[in-house]
């Protein structure tokens, strides 16, 4: 009998950090910004105009679009925007990506990069980070399909200088090279100025961490036109509206109140920086964060022990058991309150388990 | 020098209707509802929180899902959402067209497929339509990778028998049928019946037309949870979160005013029924719409006239310059007002082509 399931794409998803359902949780595993959004977006989705939904949204999302121009003083053309950034990164693999050599990521970034290629039929290499999470710019410099760094990498949470990004740049002119900056607006070095200079990098931000809109999914990228101009080609031949209404008017919103941006960042920012002094004194390992989250390796206690009692207490943290990391927590930066209630159980969870360990040492 | 664009995938991207930056047009082009989404939806929005913007949506749209799983009384694991049914086509490509054989779509149909295939490098074949515009069934029982069938075709508006698709499925079981009912609640004949009787079927249905809510992005799918299985699996190596908070929270809320829905497709066929009458007295063919527009071809004015000149005067209806189909145009059935305002229009543009016509024949 013939079968429809050998015709099936054959993947292995990404697993996105859990969503409780329940509220009674402190949610620091998927580097949500724990402060609301602008006011501005609160009144903007109250006065949207509701009737306008029966019509298509603009498939350029041009509001959007030029107000992301506007910020980042480029021109319209040299904007793209997504559903989020993993809807950017997605279409820009398929977009760029097409050669027969290997596209290059750290073995240790963000885990949707192999999943995209393996997606795509993509071939890819993934060279390994130094010992202390580092990446060592010369691995990137050789014949390849293309580059993908995460900077703030994740889940090391460390900035790469941006000189070292324009010498892989101006070393591989055959190929796009992205740089997704997640992170970036924590403190990290931004390659946006690169984009001016070399026609062959791609700048990839998002929404929902800096600008508290991980619900609305807004990613966008910033490179010369002719690779948006390509974006877009592909983008339309997959959906011609991808971005609703509400994302559309209320992105835009978000960009205006610059003042209440840079005050959360700046909170998040101290909030991060108490919390890895907190950490080291707990007996924690924490390389230099800058981003909106740290990775955390505790001297005796093991990861996965941490990550199972925290998450007894209703407090979520991430864990990847994979080589290399799989005894670092990924921690979100949450409010001076839920940071607060971490440390009082981090605390609790460390001396358990020395506690325990001792009796059985002894 | 090497360069970049050597690597691009190349596409020729799907052109979607004009969507103009004026308000005074009617616009009759890209099959939208005259009319608005139902009240509770705009009370919906007044009410969401705007905090929760700053999480993640979750991943499955459970309440979206949930809502249309008990409208259409499946279970919640027959139900797959994306943004638009373009999204859950496209998705669909990718996930169950991987064979070597090519995939069958009518050669007039929706304009995406072929846009989708090339995009995914999926061979595919477009048998031809009879003359009359109807599909026969029994071009699609053969050796082939998958078939995709709009039903109500598009432009073409007819609707084919279930008891046709029935057949090609069970004829089909080593290959996806899917069946796009994006305008379905129009008057047309579901194969929803279909879905618990064969695994190898999935219906497709979108919010954009019948449920006047284009401009959320939200398309939905309906097969065995096998297919939904994979179908999620390909969406999570795309992208974790498709749908935004406002689209599943406003989504869900539109399905429960079904009086609203029902009143406002019954105008809507109301209208159509009387489109057509007028359309016939004006002297244009019009085949058995079962869909939000008609399409219709005049006995001797060229539709390429007719566009032009309705277009001066800012009604926008659609004209696809392709073979078989340029003398035809596809008009969206709007407001009884919408019509009356178009059929004058009509009028002046069938006479004054007649005189123009008739004063270069003396």
């Amino acid at each position: 009998m013939p079968d429809w399931r050998k015709n099936l794409r054959d993947v292995v998803p990404y697993v996105p950090g859990e969503q409780p359902k329940s509220d009674n949780v402190i949610k620091l595993n998927t580097n949500e910004n724990p402060y609301p959004p602008a006011a501005g977006v609160r009144e903007c989705m109250r006065n949207m105009d509701i009737s306008a939904l029966r019509l298509y949204p603009d498939p350029e999302a041009g509001i959007l679009t030029d107000a992301i121009a506007q910020y980042y003083s480029v021109d319209k053309d040299m904007v793209f925007v997504g559903v989020g950034s993993d809807d950017v990164l997605a279409m820009s693999f398929l977009t760029f990506f097409n050669s027969e050599k290997p596209v290059l990521f750290p073995d240790i970034t963000y885990s949707f990069y192999d999943v995209w290629a393996e997606l795509y039929d993509i071939p890819y290499e993934r060279p390994v980070l130094r010992e202390d999470f580092t990446i060592d710019a010369d691995d990137y410099i050789r014949e390849c399909g293309g580059i993908v760094i995460a900077n703030p990498n994740a889940p090391t949470s460390l900035c790469m200088p941006v000189c070292d990004i324009e010498r892989i740049v101006a070393a591989n002119p055959g190929v796009v090279v992205i740089i997704d900056e997640a992170y970036v607006d924590f403190g990290g070095e931004s390659a946006l100025v690169l984009t001016d200079k070399y026609d062959n990098i791609l700048v990839v931000r998002t929404f929902s961490k800096s600008r508290s809109l991980a619900g609305l999914r807004i990613g966008f990228a910033i490179g010369n036109p002719e690779l948006i101009r390509a974006l877009n080609s592909v983008k339309l031949s997959y959906n011609s509206y991808t971005m609703n209404l509400p994302s559309i008017v209320m992105g835009a919103e978000a960009l205006k109140d610059d003042e209440y941006f840079r005050k959360t960042i700046d909170r998040i920012i101290a909030t991060r920086e108490s919390a890895v002094a907190r950490l080291c004194d707990l007996g924690f390992c924490v390389p230099d964060s800058k981003a909106n989250f740290v990775f955390a390796r505790h001297e005796s206690v093991p990861a996965a022990y941490i990550f199972d009692n925290l998450r007894k207490e209703n407090i979520y943290v991430r864990y990847f058991p994979k080589p290399r990391i799989d005894n670092y927590l990924r921690i979100t930066i949450g409010t001076d309150n839920e940071m607060d209630v971490l440390f009082e159980a981090l605390g609790r969870v460390v001396n358990s388990y020395k506690k325990n360990k001792k009796s059985v040492d002894i």
